[in-house]
């Protein structure tokens, strides 16, 4: 597989050592840029490295690296301090914990020790820019480029502004992400979920009512989006996919199917959250296809099915 | 590859040749059952036969028949007349066009030449069965069917019964289906757009609204999807997706993330139709990606594609 080379003289730092931060400096590393790992607890930082080892050992089996899986983790050190980590760094990213105060904190600390070049990329999922990191020094620096987990597998990276990032800092993210292989989402006004997981709120809005409405099992869900809706999006996308279904194209579509689409959605304007009633529902639904102690081993098959469908898109890569 | 053969000594009849109907005629047929064909318009029932030896030789081509496309093509033949085409047939595929009128009066025609034993699948992508198939004498042995097109591809199928629909039908159906290779999905109560189109609404209300709000543009959204969202749902679906996606399961997962679902469910509570200006606009933004006049060419690279993500997903069948 050809992977782009992330064209940056100067390393990145990873701010953040769980498995997004972590699978992030897979990202940039397997690129040939040179990673630093920052985290708050120092054990969580080292145990990175024997992770990432074992993924890259994974990524190698599957075809998806080129280079020796040595080779590319030896360009992940651990940094001993957040000021030593993004010394010199071009471009930092921040996976901690998906929490406003937490996130503050983290750019408060990176204002005092961050020169005037750095770049700082939010894994946030949901929470926008706008609600941690303005009004500080940094704050033209500072955007939301969220990743799927893990993003060494899954291209797509939501770019998202705040109020106050500058275009370059968008240009420069949007740059370095194409570097290293992501497929770049310009998402170009803040919302809460941004598109990403706004859309897949959308669809479990809808999949946890038909389960809670006794209309079909969590399974048979399953099954309708794996076995159908699920194969088209896979490589299309909703938009194509429509476009490519009524003789005329989309605006065709939705002559014909736009009064069905409306009347399902006056019919979800309500509802509540999930409470613990229906989650508990959920749960023993879920439980009769999946126990709880096969959870770990279902991950690692999940793992080998992304890395075969990696594989298999990047077949298709020049046919698209 | 393996494909099941359907257990059943007498044909299946398919009513309407449109492109859902023909598709239907091929995953029958491939089963090893004989297919009549019949179409109002002679016109369309004659075209469905040199369209349906062309997707053969493409199933082919991919792997996805063992037997020699003339060899499945020989099982389909036309009939002149509605009655000649259900004469002893074991099961009617109905796939007339989507309109209650249309369906009701096809109804009633069968209801006068229908033995008692013949059951009836309707391919209906949201109209219940309850608002046209009632209080006949086939009542009891009528359903929805629907697959998503095309059905020989792509193997998801609801069934869902009126509520005049006997269990013994269910059953039947049910049968016949996994007897061809089709997914079954269970719809315990009749609902408008039933699961699948359902889920899809859902998504695609989130989708054009994100476009009107000039959040994304519509290739953006397709990219979230085709190179995010879309990767875990092609073999998981949404709920194994989120199972597996906190450490405690599904229950953990909700406990983490319902609070920001419910948010954004409380943000999309009354949107209207997508109307004339909306879709325009929808249309302008797809049309820069894609030309009218290349819709046609763009679907059959979409037919490729998913026979490739069919003969990829058969080499997973025995691991999921």
């Amino acid at each position: 597989m050809n992977l782009p080379k992330a064209n940056l003289d100067r390393p990145v730092a990873v701010i953040g050592a769980g498995l997004v931060g972590a699978g992030w400096a897979i990202a940039f590393a397997r690129a040939g840029l040179d990673v630093r790992i920052y985290d708050a607890n120092p054990r969580t930082a080292e145990n990175a490295l024997p992770w990432a080892a074992t993924q890259l050992e994974a990524l190698h089996r599957h075809g998806l690296i080129d280079e020796a899986p040595a080779t590319i983790a030896a360009r992940l050190t651990l940094a001993d301090s957040l000021a030593q980590a993004i010394d010199g760094a071009a471009y930092v990213q921040e996976s901690v914990l998906e929490r406003i105060d937490v996130k503050r904190q983290l750019l408060l600390d990176l204002d005092a020790v961050a020169d005037a070049r750095v770049i700082i990329g939010s894994s946030s999922s949901g929470i926008k820019a706008s609600d941690f990191a303005c009004d500080l020094r940094i704050s033209p620096r500072v955007l939301i480029a969220h990743p799927v987990n893990p993003p060494y597998l899954v291209p797509v990276v939501e770019l998202v502004p705040s109020t106050q990032t500058s275009a370059e800092t968008v240009a420069f993210t949007d740059a370095l992400m194409r570097g290293i292989g992501q497929s770049v989402v310009r998402v170009r006004k803040e919302i809460e979920g941004f598109v990403l997981n706004r859309l897949q709120a959308a669809l479990l809005r809808e999949a946890w009512a038909l389960q809670r409405d006794g209309i079909a099992s969590c399974e048979d869900i399953d099954k309708t989006v794996r076995d159908g809706l699920g194969w088209r999006w896979s490589f299309m996308g909703p938009f194509e996919t429509i476009d490519l279904n009524a003789p005329g194209g989309v605006a065709d579509y939705a002559a014909r199917l736009g009064p069905l689409y409306h009347s399902i959605a006056r019919s979800r304007t309500n509802d509540g959250p999930w409470d613990d009633e229906l989650i508990a529902r959920v749960e023993r639904d879920r439980r009769q296809h999946l126990c709880a102690d096969e959870l770990a081993a279902r991950r690692d098959w999940r793992d080998e099915r992304l890395m075969a469908f990696a594989a298999e898109r990047a077949k298709h890569a020049a046919d698209s």
